[in-house]
């Protein structure tokens, strides 16, 4: 290992110990070519390598800082105890941080959506109209689920691109990514089975889970490594999970991704107890790396993956449009699908077969990561420039959402409930726990270009926040 | 009363009973002018009248016959016991049935829908075009449960003609009807309960309830005078119904309306206990006579009745736009409606909203009532050539569908299974039935201009009919 490497190695764990408060100025460079006996230049090759690791934040003309986010968790969480399958009750608390995010005087940094000004709305409604002009009447009756053709010929494709083969006929188009998870669900459970979900959990997931009759025991998730898989293995041994649900890439709410090799044990230790993973993987595509993490679905080899997407957040908010790839359980969910919503709307599913054909998607795609990555950016300055030094993150690789560690004794409903009171909407971390656990998380939204509107927000809720401590 | 109505009454009364068979030629006008003792014109008028009234069809220059349908049911049907509430298992065959309506090799008898042919797709896809083209960004968001506000004015002026001021903040729009008949159910039960169904009954309520684990309690559909409600309020006393899904215009398969009366009665006896009721109405505005016949939903004063319906038969079949006008829970359906598939695809609202506004929904739907109508005539006759006499029917007044009761050995499974064989397809009895019952019953379709194909379907249905006996 180089010398500049082991001292970045050094660094990183005092940054991560907590001996490094987020916000504090890092020692000067020749402070530190002294302590350690290096030369200057490894000091400078240590501080590029912790900057890229999001550890630490440069100032103009000011030095570096300790990055926000870079000593969560300030010490190690306590271990997870295997919470007891439970029915689930979400409280309509979770409604009343919705239906702030459409009053559109509110800034929106709890929304769950990125901005709609960031997709090609004109170029889509070119590619509606011209669908809907040549429509075959009787596409009305032969585009019913499994769905368009044409439409999972292209999704098709864009699996190819993932490595993976995915047969166009266990390809189910449906409502949105929504409808494909709600579906899902429906197949392979019951009421009163045990299902496996994260903690914290993207919050329909809690929905989905408590209006089927369900009940979840929860998996913690960690914000820099993920899904525990070592509670997973105990609570696939200890209960009768019939399915799990889980989001791989940039997860809602913390951003964090498996890492492959996560993946690949994930699949096999489902596989093992032939327990079906419902995969939600609405984010995959808004990485900001060179490339698309790739989803569990790519492991699979017993057809057990039921991975959902849609293209709600990547170029068509509102459309409705999302699909399955739902190997062995394909045939259950187009019944399903034919049972409870009759089909996807036609037209809909036309004109976004002409898009992905003619539209020009990937070219999008590269420029709407590019916005949301430079959105990001401006966002961890901002929380750096406005917000207490003891609120914690991690940098998000990709997706719109930050996940917000607040010091201790700060309660996120009392901020969310004060944030409104000044305009401003922020998510509160229990909406996103079955046990309302989460207290002192928020979720913040960076899915919008960066504005003075914003910029001030920020400023807002970092006052609130000193306020509380 | 008239002369020629007395006579026409009392004639009736004799093909009702029975007294004289479906295909029998009446007796000549010779005839009746000595034995009731009356002039040729009161027997000539007394015939006119029986024609209007679908008991008796004129074949040219050989007389009146008794027309199919009249005499349904040949005798009083036997009183029906109360069904004990029993959960739902509806076998597989509902889809090898739906399936076989997608192929377009099949003569579409059999399909639930009616020809795509008949709708206005082209001025739709204007409007669609035109709203895509200029979609505000933000109603990707704004326009979310309950919907797009423009659609639902549109949709609440509608209730005025039927007599209803519906309030627009009660109006959530949904992915057709479907989905808003599933949302209802959701909104009011739990698994386990009990809730009234109509038998026989549109499938798809039989697939709700069985996959939301709920128990049903059959009411018995009389051709003629729809929904039992005698024994409806025997089911209210004896089980705690949680909920009524009934189609209470030209209801699906039977083609039945509730008159007014019943329909009022219905509607205080539900109050009465304190029940709500999910109103199919989707075939409400298909009526064959001046005025649509009013929902039960004009009769409620509490807020009780949700009354569904959609476009998807009367304007833009496969853009999956429906509604439900929700009383007293639009509160809790527009949360589940969030919850399970966040929206309807915000486009498709915009352009049937344009549509309603500038298309000319009204004299699309004269247009529409009467090709229906002609195609209704064109079946019954073809009805009278080709099928054996013991076939009956009643003749329906609105939608597009015609209720079959066959000899009573003959199978309607096998009538399927034969009729498929020979590129035709029918919906047989059973699967509107949670017990498999009406096995000597089919379903026809007759949404499809009439066709030397279809006449040919329907020679061949009556050859295996033959067969069979």
């Amino acid at each position: 290992m180089k010398r500049y490497q082991a001292l970045a190695d050094t660094m990183a764990a005092e940054i991560r110990a907590g001996r490094l408060a987020v916000g504090t100025r890092l020692p000067s460079v020749r402070h530190l070519t002294t302590q350690y006996g290096v030369g200057q230049s490894t000091v400078f090759r240590a501080y590029y390598l912790l900057e890229e690791w999001g550890l630490i934040r440069a100032r103009e003309r000011s030095g570096y800082y300790v990055a926000p986010g870079a000593t969560l968790p300030p010490q190690a969480p306590p271990p997870v105890p295997l919470t007891e399958p439970a029915p689930i009750d979400v409280s309509s608390l979770v409604f009343s941080v919705l239906d702030a995010v459409k009053r559109p005087d509110i800034v929106p940094l709890g929304s769950a959506f990125p901005s709609p000004a960031l997709f090609p709305l004109a170029r889509l409604a070119k590619s509606l109209a011209h669908a809907a002009r040549m429509l075959d009447p009787w596409s009305t009756v032969v585009d019913m689920p499994p769905g368009n053709e044409q439409l999972r010929r292209q999704i098709a494709l864009r699996y190819i691109g993932m490595g993976i083969a995915q047969p166009v006929d266990e390809l189910i188009v449906t409502n949105g990514a929504m409808e494909a998870l709600t579906l899902c669900l429906m197949a392979v459970t019951k009421p009163g089975d045990v299902v496996a979900i994260e903690s914290p959990c993207f919050y329909a997931a809690l929905q989905a889970v408590e209006h089927l009759g369900l009940r979840a025991v929860e998996i913690p998730v960690d914000p820099r490594d993920g899904l525990d898989l070592d509670v997973l293995a105990e609570a696939l041994d200890k209960h009768p999970v019939r399915a799990c649900w889980f989001m791989t890439n940039f997860q809602n709410p913390t951003g964090v991704t498996l890492a492959v090799e996560k993946k690949r044990a994930l699949v096999a230790l489902l596989a093992k107890h032939e327990v079906p993973l419902i995969e939600d993987d609405v984010y995959g595509e808004l990485h900001f790396a060179q490339d698309r993490p790739p989803p569990a679905k790519a492991f699979d080899t017993k057809g057990l993956v039921m991975h959902c997407a849609s293209l709600s957040k990547t170029l068509a908010p509102g459309y409705r449009l999302g699909w399955v790839a739902a190997g062995r359980h394909a045939g259950a969910i187009r019944r399903l699908k034919l049972m409870t919503s009759i089909s996807t709307s036609i037209p809909i599913q036309a004109g976004i077969a002409d898009y992905l054909q003619h539209g020009g998607f990937d070219k999008h795609l590269r420029k709407l990561r590019g916005a949301l990555l430079a959105q990001r950016d401006a966002m961890e300055q901002a929380i750096a420039r406005w917000l207490p030094p003891d609120v914690a993150c991690v940098r998000p690789d990709g997706g719109y959402f930050m996940w917000l560690q607040l010091a201790g004794h700060v309660d996120a409903m009392q901020l969310h409930r004060r944030a409104l009171e000044h305009g401003i909407n922020v998510t509160p971390g229990p909406i996103f726990s079955a046990r309302h656990a989460f207290g002192n998380h928020v979720r913040i939204n960076f899915g919008h270009p960066w504005s003075p509107q914003i910029e001030s927000a920020m400023k807002t809720l970092g006052t609130l926040l000193r306020a509380a401590s």
